[in-house]
């Protein structure tokens, strides 16, 4: 029987992800929300460097609702989820919620580090899979526009409450199940490190530049590249160290020159730019939290974190998820922050 | 014979000082850019808390050019500079150029603190009047909207190659133009003390809320004023008192305190939202000069700084005054920003 699959977030990541996985064999259900109608009808069109431009791409089944797939169509093998990850909005562990069982591996496609703590806090009996792919891969409306080779490492975010051999035996079933001759997939069992290497560029790059409101190439040619991302760089690595990952010096020169030729806007400017939420809770927040059980001081992350959820919140009040008081409340006011549903 | 002062910058807190002036006897000669026709046709209409209402209001010569005002109207005992300060963009000891001489008193009705080094080192025989006003004026289109008492203070920044008792007596000379029953104007010699209580404020709240795009009120409601501004406001006092200033600790929550009821947007927030330069240097970077020489750690402001000066080139680059190359450069190509004037 094929591999069942729920996917949630069908973006750009998320297209590829279920493209991958049905033409390898599995039967891919896809959660979407403004695609849906879309899904159902004509489906997407993919210009992929991995496989070239498909037509009307559509997964085997589309939902709105989890619950509802998991109802007529689960119980699944794997629950891969490639939304982007915004704990404060809406978190992975309550999104899965309906389609969870302990037999179903969840596969986190997404950045940050520390993403697996509240998952296991939630599900302490389950198999988590790490991916992270360097894949560059946008949708544009309906088309999904896939510029990037799709080079994800797949590997077991260890849970220690559970024997170790089926956890690994379940993330190398996985990258068989998404590796083909066409995409660079592959198992690696440093999820920690592949984590913490792309937070260098993620948690300094990525935030300074969503913050300025400049992309790579402008934030190196204004200076903000060396006084703010590199000493931000610096403390992640030590964090990393702490966390016992042992990065090289170079990484930093790596990550400062892996846009190199073009003017790259990192994800989340992207988001900030179309008044969407960013990512800065696994991007920065996750790793602070790290550090200070660590013991690290990261005064230049933590004040790029701090700006950055003052951002969140102001996105926030502009999509309605928080609402203020026509007057500015006083500290006698007492005044609490509701968030909307 | 009338006091001549030349008035540099007719904006909110210009309009109001031109008024006040000729109103109390001087004759006032401005340099309008953008308002010059109106200037010299209808005048403006100033709604004035001080002053009531003023339609037509019109100095008593305006110029575009300064060489051409101090040609047909100079000597002045007076250049009063109330434009804001962008040393990045446009220095004052630059534009006053034509019109200076060792006779003429300067007046800096600014924002900042140093602000009198860069004059003093290209007017060495200087006299320079501080003028540090907690004035709530705007001026929109034509209309000066003036909705706080012009509480200004005037002291001397003293000039060490020069007497005392001279630069005394011209700042007292023009605080006694400037005074009058409606107006809270006053001599205070401490203008160290006044420019760092204000920056206390500015440095600290208006920075962070022109980052983060949010006015002061949420700035608090969203956390960034405990986390982001305080701390700044802490490094603000410690750089005073190394610089011989002792500021109050409660001046912190004064400060904070100072919008309450209100959603304030702080001047360099409204500079962010209208695409203008912010007066980031004199405000941070100037206090951060001083911290350096004096040895005082100031790592959340220098963040702060390093991230409005990216900001500020990002808005040089959409006005044109400065040009990149269509493809983004490499090290290796040396490239170097060029300004455009």
């Amino acid at each position: 029987m094929a591999p069942k699959v729920l996917l949630i977030g069908i973006g750009g990541v998320g297209s590829i992800a279920a493209y991958t996985l049905k033409a390898n064999g599995a039967e891919v259900t896809a959660i979407a929300r403004s695609s849906y109608d879309v899904l159902k009808e004509n489906g997407f069109t993919i210009e992929s460097l991995d496989y070239g431009k498909v037509e009307n791409f559509k997964p085997d089944h589309v939902y709105k609702d989890v619950a509802e797939a998991a109802k007529e169509r689960g119980p699944f093998d794997y629950i891969v989820v490639t939304t982007k990850n915004i704990p404060d909005v809406a978190p992975v562990e309550k999104m899965i919620e309906k389609a969870y069982s302990k037999d179903t591996a969840i596969v986190l496609l997404e950045n940050g580090v520390g993403i697996d703590r509240s998952m296991f806090k939630a599900y302490p009996d389950a198999t988590i899979i790490s991916g992270v792919t360097m894949i560059s891969s946008t949708l544009y409306g309906t088309t999904v526009k896939h510029v990037g080779s799709d080079t994800v490492s797949f590997g077991p975010f260890l849970n220690p409450s559970l024997e170790k051999e089926p956890q690994v035996a379940k993330a190398k079933a996985f990258t068989a199940l998404y590796h083909n001759e066409h995409n660079g997939a592959k198992y690696d069992e440093d999820v920690k490190y592949i984590r913490w290497r792309k937070l260098v560029y993620n948690g300094a790059i990525n935030t300074t530049c969503a913050i300025t409101n400049v992309d790579a190439g402008r934030l190196e040619l204004f200076g903000g590249m060396d006084k703010v991302a590199r000493p931000a760089m610096r403390e992640i690595l030590a964090i990393a160290k702490a966390d016992g990952v042992d990065l090289p010096e170079d990484i930093m020169d790596k990550m400062i020159r892996s846009d190199d030729g073009e003017y790259y806007p990192p994800s989340m400017l992207i988001d900030i730019r179309k008044n969407q939420y960013t990512e800065y809770k696994v991007i920065l927040g996750t790793a602070l939290s790290i550090a200070e059980e660590k013991g690290v001081p990261a005064p230049v992350c933590t004040i790029l974190c701090d700006l950055l959820e003052v951002i969140q919140m102001r996105t926030m009040e502009s999509r309605g998820k928080i609402v203020l008081p026509e007057k500015r409340p006083l500290p006698a006011d007492n005044f609490k922050i509701e968030f909307q549903d």
